[in-house]
C-alpha cells in the first residue's frame, strides 16, 4: 500500500487532470493536457529539445537501465533505426518462470489501492513520460522511421493522451459499482431483509502488450494502461525494432510505482533474441489473462484462436477505402488526400489504399474530371507537397523495414503507374530509406486487379480503383470492410443520395467515416477522447480505442455481502 | 421506424421505470418493479391466479401460435412437464437459410430506433410477460420441475428483474457517448479545425440465446435483453425440455415489436427435434454475432473455442463451497443451509455442494461441535425443514431429470451417508420425481473422495468435506473455484482471521462470497440490480449477470465526422 503521504500528493496533483479527462470522454469535445509543440517542453521538470536529444544520445550503445528486473538470463538487443544508425541498446531477457511469478507479488496491494490511485499512479508516470518527450520522439523515431515532428507528436502527446483515455475508461468503468451498498427488502408485516455488500475490482492477472514496429507508444499505451489502471500486472513485450520506447516507458513505470510504494515489478520489460517468438510462449501462459496486440492478421487470427486464458484486443490489418465520387473543393480534397497519402509514407494503419473513383469521372467545382484527371491531379498534388525535399522527410520519414520497401516496389508491376515512386537523399542520415508514394491505376471489374486491391499493401501504396458508378464504390466499400476490414474509411461527394449509401454502409459494416475532409484533418489521423480508433467491429480489429468494452472486462467485480 | 405516437407513448408510460432501473444498478440498493406475491397479479390487465392457469391449459397440446415466423419446415415439440404430464406443445422448426435472412431485415429500423426507444419496446415486452407471470409460472414449473411458488417468483418477476437489469445497463452503455460532438482544436493564430462528429450505436448482428433446462427465463433473459436493446436480432434457441417459457417470450417479443412498428423477425425461435443438437450449427453461422449459453461445461468451452465470429457469453459448471469454520448462531446457521440445500433440489448452479468442516469440529454458541455433530445436525435440520410432505413438496419441486435422478442415486455409494434421501409423494401431480437431498461425509485428504468432491454432482447431492484446519479449507476453497469454477461461495466463522482469508481468497480467485448467512436471504440467492450472479473471472462463466462488460461489446460506436 502506498504511503499516504504519497497517495495524497498523487491525488492533489492529478485528480483535476483525471476529472478534465473524464469530461472529455463524456463530452468528446476537443481536450488535451499534452502539448503538441515541442518548445512547449523545457519548464517545470520537462526536457527541453537539448535535453532530450542528449538524454537520448545517452541511452545509445548501452544496457537500458532495467537491472532491477527479476529472473533476466540474458540481455539481448540489435535495433537499427530505419535511418541507418545502430541503435547498441541492450534489455532485459526473462526467465519467464521466474518473472511471472514475480510480477504477481505485487498484485494484492495494487488491487487494495482502488480505483482511484491506480488512476493517479498511471497518471504519474504518463505525466513523468510527457517530462521526456523530446527523448521519446528520438526513441520513435529511430524505431519507427517516423520523421522527427510526426515522431514527436504522434509517439508523444497523442500516444500520452491514448494512455490517459484508457485509464479515464477504466476508473469510470470501477465506479459505476459502489464500494458499498445496503440492501433492504422488505417482508411485508416481517422485518426487512438487510444486507451489507461490498464491491471490489480485481483484477485478471498479468496483462500482455504485444508492440508494434511503426507506433511503439501510440498503439501500445492504451492497453498498457487499461490493464494497469484496472489493477493487474503489465508485461510489455516490444516489438524486436521497436523496443527502446517502450523499454522506456517500462523503466519510468517502475521508478513511479516504486515511488508510490508499490512492487515496481507490476510493470516489466520482456525482450527477445532474434527470432526467438516469445510472443507466442507468453500468449499461451497461465498467469497472462488479458493481450494486447497490434500487428499482422495471422498473429491477430492467432492470438485470438489460441489464447484461450486471456482476453485478447488486437488491432490487425485491414483494406482502408476512399471513395471519390464528387467534391465542391477539388482542390482541397486533393490537397488532403496528398497528405494523407504521404504521411510517414502510408505505414499507419489508417492510410487509405483504395481510392476508388467512377470511370467516368467526378463532378467538381472546376469541373467535371476524368478518372485519369482525378488520378494526374492527385499525382501532381502529391508531388507538389514533397517537391522540395526537406519537406519530404519532413513529412514521409523513413521506410520502417526491407518488407516494405520490396512492397512499394513491387507495386509499380501491378498496373499503370499515375505516380511513380522517387528516392529522397536524408541530409542528416543517409543511411535513412526515404521514397515518395506509389499510385497505381486499376480497374475495379478486372478479377486480376482485384487481387491486388483486395489485399493490404501495407506502406506507401495506393490504388486509383475505377469503378462503374457510386453504387459500384458503395458495393465495393462495403464488401472490402467485411472481408478485408478497415480502420478508417473517407468520402467525398456533393450528392445526398450517395452520403447517404456510404454512410449507411459503415454503419452496417461497422467502420469509421470521414466525409469530405479538405482541410487540416486528415482521414489517418485520430484524436484521443473524441475520435475512436477503430470500431472493434470489422476484421481489421477486434477492439476500438478507447471505448468501455475495451476496458471493463479487464477486471471483475467481486462482492462480499454479510448480514447487517 | 416507430409510428411516432406509439413511440412517445411508450417513452412516456416506461421512461420512469428505466430511470428508476439506472438508479438500482448505480447504487445497488434493493428496488424492483415486478411484484413477487401471486395475489398482486389480476389488475391493470395482468392475469389472476385462475386467468394465469387457464392461459396455461389452453396452450397444451396444440402448436405455439408462431406460424407467421419465416421459414418454418416442420413443427416440434415433446415436452414432458417433470411433473409427470405431457405439454404436448409444438413449436416452429426453422428452416434457417430462410429465418435468418429474415431476421436482419428489420435491423436498419432497429438500428435507427436508438437506444432509448428500443430500451422502451424492451421494457413494454417486459410489461407483457409480467402480465402474464401466473401463466409463466405453471409453464416453467412443468419444464423445469420448480414448485410453484418457485417457478413464479424465480421465472417471473426474478427473471423480469434481471431482464430488465441489462435493459439498463445497456441502454446506459450505448448513452455514454454523445450522439454527436463539436471538436474545436485550436491552431494558434490560425482558424482552429473544426469538425462536427455524429455517434451511432450499431448492433453486431443476430444474438443467439442457448437456453437452459432449469432456469430457461431466468437465465434466458438477461442475453436475450442486453442483445435485443443495443439494436441486434435475437433468436431464441430453448432447451428441448424447456421450450415453452421462452417460446411464450418470443411470441410477445414478436407482438410488442410489431405493434411498436418495427419488424417481428427480429425476434424469432428455433426449436429442435430430439436429438438434432441445432445450436452447434446455429453458433458457427456467420449472422450469429453474439451467444448466450447457460449448461454444460462441455458445450459451453465449445462455444468459446469454436463460434470464432461471435461474442459468446458461457455460464457453465461449478463446485460450490461453504467453509463451515464457526458460528454465534448455529441454529441460523443450520436452517439457512438446510434451506440452501434443499431449494429446488438443488438444482441451481449456485446451491452449495461442497461443505468443508474441521475434522476437529467447530466452535458455535452452543459449545463446539464436532465433525460428526455439525453434519448429523445439518441433516437433522433439512428433515426438519422437509418433514411434512407438504412444505417438501413445496420447497423441493421435482427431479428435472432421469440424469438428475441417477446421480442422487449413485451419490449414497461415495461415503458415509449423513443424510439418505427419500422419495416424497407429490398430491397432485403422480408422475413427479421428488427427491429430498443426501449429504455424504468425504475426506479432504483422501484422493478417492476428492475424485467426488471436486466435480460437479449437479442436484441434491451436497458433501460434507472433513478438513484439517481453516486455513486448509481456505486453501481447498481457493484450488476448487481456480480449478472448477463457482458461482457462489459461502463460509461461516466468528474469527476475523478465517473471514479474511476467505475474502482474500475469493478476491484472488474472483469469486462472489456470502458471509454468515443465517437469515431469510441464502447463498443461492441473488437479486437482481444488487448481486452480481457469477462473476465472470473464474471457470464457472466468463460472465457476470449484469455489468458493463455483458453489454458493452453487443454493439460498436460508429463515428462520422465531417468539416463544420
Amino acid at each position: 500500500m502506498a504511503a499516504e503521504p504519497t497517495a495524497h500528493e498523487l491525488l492533489r496533483k492529478h485528480r483535476p487532470t483525471l476529472d478534465q479527462a473524464l469530461e472529455a470522454i463524456r463530452t468528446r469535445a476537443y481536450w488535451s493536457p499534452h502539448p503538441e509543440h515541442p518548445k512547449a517542453y523545457g519548464e517545470n521538470g520537462s526536457l527541453d529539445a537539448a535535453a532530450g536529444k542528449a538524454a537520448f544520445d545517452a541511452l545509445l550503445g548501452n544496457r537500458l537501465d532495467l537491472a532491477d528486473q527479476p529472473g533476466i538470463d540474458d540481455w539481448v538487443g540489435g535495433e537499427v533505426s530505419p535511418y541507418g544508425i545502430e541503435l547498441g541498446v541492450t534489455y532485459p531477457h526473462p526467465d519467464i518462470d521466474v518473472l511471472l511469478p514475480a510480477m504477481r507479488a505485487g498484485q494484492r496491494a495494487w488491487r487494495e489501492a482502488g480505483p482511484e490511485l491506480r488512476a493517479v499512479v498511471c497518471l504519474e508516470i504518463l505525466k513523468r513520460i510527457s517530462d521526456r518527450t523530446h527523448q521519446f520522439a528520438h526513441a520513435v523515431m529511430h524505431t519507427s522511421g517516423q520523421a522527427f515532428m510526426m515522431a514527436f507528436q504522434a509517439g508523444g502527446p497523442h500516444a500520452q493522451d491514448r494512455g490517459l483515455e484508457a485509464v479515464a475508461y477504466a476508473y469510470a468503468e470501477q465506479v459505476r459499482t459502489p464500494e458499498q451498498a445496503e440492501w433492504t427488502k422488505p417482508q411485508g408485516k416481517r422485518d426487512p431483509l438487510v444486507l451489507t455488500k461490498r464491491f471490489t475490482a480485481v483484477p485478471r492477472g498479468i496483462g500482455l502488450v504485444i508492440g508494434c514496429n511503426t507506433f511503439p507508444t501510440w498503439n501500445g499505451y492504451p492497453g498498457l494502461f487499461a490493464s494497469l489502471a484496472t489493477g493487474n500486472a503489465v508485461l510489455v513485450k516490444p516489438h524486436p525494432r521497436a523496443v527502446l520506447p517502450l523499454a522506456l516507458t517500462v523503466r519510468i513505470a517502475r521508478d513511479v510505482l516504486a515511488e508510490a510504494g508499490f512492487d515496481p515489478n507490476l510493470v516489466a520489460l520482456a525482450a527477445e533474441r532474434p527470432g526467438e517468438g516469445i510472443a507466442k510462449t507468453l500468449a499461451l501462459r497461465p498467469e497472462i489473462k488479458i493481450i494486447d496486440y497490434t500487428g499482422s492478421t495471422a498473429f491477430g487470427d492467432w492470438l485470438e484462436t489460441n489464447a484461450h486464458q486471456a482476453q485478447v484486443y488486437t488491432e490487425k490489418a485491414g483494406v482502408n477505402t476512399v471513395i471519390v465520387h464528387s467534391t465542391d473543393d477539388y482542390q482541397g480534397m486533393l490537397s488532403n488526400l496528398a497528405f494523407s497519402l504521404s504521411l510517414y509514407s502510408g505505414q499507419m494503419c489508417t492510410t487509405p489504399q483504395n481510392l476508388l473513383i467512377p470511370r467516368d469521372g467526378i463532378a467538381t467545382d472546376q469541373g467535371h474530371k476524368s478518372f485519369d484527371e482525378v488520378t494526374a491531379d492527385l499525382a501532381r498534388a502529391v508531388d507538389g507537397l514533397l517537391g522540395d525535399d526537406a519537406r519530404a522527410n519532413a513529412l514521409l520519414g523513413a521506410i520502417v523495414n526491407p518488407d516494405v520497401k520490396a512492397r512499394l516496389e513491387a507495386a509499380a508491376g501491378l498496373g499503370e503507374v499515375a505516380l511513380a515512386s522517387r528516392e529522397v537523399a536524408h541530409p542528416e542520415f543517409p543511411g535513412a530509406v526515404v521514397r515518395t508514394p506509389v499510385i497505381v491505376k486499376l480497374d475495379g471489374a478486372k478479377p486480376d486487379d482485384e487481387a491486388a486491391y483486395m489485399s493490404e499493401c501495407f506502406g506507401p501504396v495506393s490504388f486509383a480503383v475505377a469503378v462503374d458508378s457510386a453504387a459500384d464504390a458503395v458495393e465495393l466499400l462495403r464488401r472490402t470492410v467485411r472481408e478485408k476490414g478497415a480502420m478508417t474509411v473517407g468520402a467525398y461527394t456533393t450528392d445526398a443520395a450517395t452520403e447517404q449509401a456510404v454512410e449507411e454502409a459503415c454503419l452496417e459494416e461497422a467502420a469509421q467515416l470521414s466525409l469530405n475532409l479538405t482541410g487540416g484533418v486528415y482521414v489517418n489521423q485520430t484524436a484521443a477522447f473524441s475520435d475512436f480508433h477503430g470500431s472493434g467491429g470489422n476484421p481489421a480489429a477486434n477492439a476500438a480505442l478507447t471505448d468501455s468494452a475495451f476496458v471493463a472486462n479487464r477486471f471483475r467485480m467481486v462482492e462480499v455481502r454479510r448480514e447487517a
